[in-house]
Formats: structure tokens, C-alpha cells, sequence
């Protein structure tokens, strides 16, 4: 995947690391109508599709009070994304940014946070809106949403608000 | 660490998979007051200490843009933290509760997901005020924070709410 043919101009790779530093258990899957990654929506708030979560029988006993919370963090893992870019140009943005600037599934760790909105649960199922990703892409964690903490109406991402 | 000795009455450990499904870069450190967890505020709304986010140099130019963000969104990992209870009892609340209905450190996969207001941004040094962690934790990614996609006022936690 770390294929310089797959550069635009003004993007920059580094050499990653040789080791990781830590690992990580996919603890489910999430069904999507987009096969594909060119099939998926920009963003979560672009679709307003149900998806389900599918959790994995091992953390069955983890959703227990989960039904209560309108709305979820949803961290998910993009397996499809190259890991090495540090200046990206998205195709829909003209100018290239730095990775950490953008919410581009490329980056040193491709970790999706999506915040949806529960619509269901049914044992091992979540019926969410709000996600964004491929069909089968592999589910990592599930977090209760606290408005108190989580929610900042006020928020600007400066270049994006200017564009 | 997953000794059941440190288990509380109405816990519930799991065997964890045998093997990792993928793998973490740390890149950076987080830099906060408290030495310890024990030392931690319960949460990053709960304290508006300034705290260092410590960014890797291999990654320096991924921070192209992110000046222009009012707040982030900030991954980072709970490396003390054990991984196999699915149900758990935090101290500051009585009843046992699943794993995805709390915002505990202790999870399947460890990673922390904290809004932070950006005060300064200085070379690899990032000043921000919302974190809640222990000195010294590792850094996973670093995200803009949109209001439109992440800002949710209204969410509830119904759990929480009652109580």
C-alpha cells in the first residue's frame, strides 16, 4: 500500500516505524451498505443509513446498560488506509494539510471516532446512524457519548471554516 | 495485571483473544501534572490544568493546519489499564455496569478519546486544556474536532442521568 504511484502533489510519506507498540483486538464488525471504500459517504452526517454494529459473542456482557445512551463513540479500524502519508490532498479539499489536521482515514494509526446515534440494540446488534465506513470494516471500541465532555457546538476548524 | 485479585464484587473478566489483530504506533507522549492514575481527575472537564501533547518528530509535519482548530480530538492509550473486564464496578459508581456503557480506561482495546480546547501550538509541543491522564501517557492520533459531525449537546446517558 506504501506505494509512491499512489501520491498526489504536495503529499509527503515518512518512514513508519520498524515495531509497533502495542496491538489491538477487532472486537466485532460493522454492516454498512458501501462495499467499498469509494462507495462510502464523506462523512457520517452525509448518510442518514441505518448500519449495525456487530459485536463479537466474547464482550456480549460489555453492552449491558449500553441501550440506555442516545448516542455512542464508535472507534473503528481502517483497514484499507495506508499509514505513512504526514502532508495529505484529499480529493474533495484542494490544498494539501498535514494528516493530524485532517479527519482522513490516513494516518499513523488509522482510527475512525464516529460519534452516532443508537437507534437499536438486539444481543450482539447495534442499529446505528451516523458511520461511514466499508462494509465489514473492523470495530475496535464502543464509548457512551457525554454531552458534559464530548459535545463543543462552538468548536471552528479554522481552514475548513475559511474554505 | 489481569490477576483477580484486583477484581471488585460484580466483575466479569474474559480469556482475551490469543493474538493481536493489528498494531498501534505511539507517536508522542502526553504531558500532564498528575504522576499517577490514583492522582487523575475523573475526567477532562473536571480539571483546566494545561497539558503538553508531545508529538514525535518523525511526524512534525502532520501538524501543518492544526493551529487552526479551536478544540481536538485526542486518542491516546491507557497502558496501565487491564483489558479482560467486560462488566466493572468503578469506584465512584455502585452498580456493575458493561464495559461499552462506561468511559473506564479499562477495555478491550485501552485507547482514551478526550476533546481538548488548543491553547498553543509551539514546533511539536501542543499546550491544550481537557485531559485527564497519567504523565507520560502515550499518544495515538490527534484529530480535528468538527462540530458538526462530533458536537451533540443533546445526547443522553440514560444510565448516568438517573442517578
Amino acid at each position: 500500500m506504501a506505494d509512491d504511484a499512489g501520491i498526489r502533489p504536495g503529499e509527503i510519506k515518512v518512514e513508519l516505524p520498524q515495531g509497533f507498540d502495542a496491538g489491538l483486538y477487532f472486537i466485532g464488525r460493522i454492516r454498512t451498505p458501501w462495499p467499498t471504500r469509494d462507495d462510502c459517504p464523506k462523512n457520517g452526517r452525509e448518510s442518514d443509513a441505518v448500519c449495525t454494529i456487530e459485536v463479537d459473542p466474547r464482550y456480549a456482557a460489555a453492552l449491558a446498560g449500553v441501550a440506555s445512551s442516545t448516542h455512542l463513540l464508535v472507534l473503528y479500524w481502517m483497514d484499507e488506509a495506508r499509514r505513512d502519508l504526514v502532508v495529505q490532498a484529499p480529493r474533495h479539499y484542494g490544498e494539501p494539510r498535514g494528516t493530524f489536521a485532517l479527519r482522513s482515514p490516513v494516518r499513523p494509526n488509522p482510527i475512525a471516532a464516529s460519534v452516532v446515534k443508537l437507534v437499536q440494540v438486539e444481543d450482539l446488534r447495534l442499529s446505528v446512524v451516523g458511520l461511514d465506513c466499508r462494509d465489514g470494516t473492523p470495530l475496535i471500541d464502543l464509548k457512551p457519548y457525554f454531552a458534559s465532555t464530548d459535545a463543543v457546538p462552538d468548536a471552528v476548524v479554522g481552514w475548513h471554516a475559511k474554505r
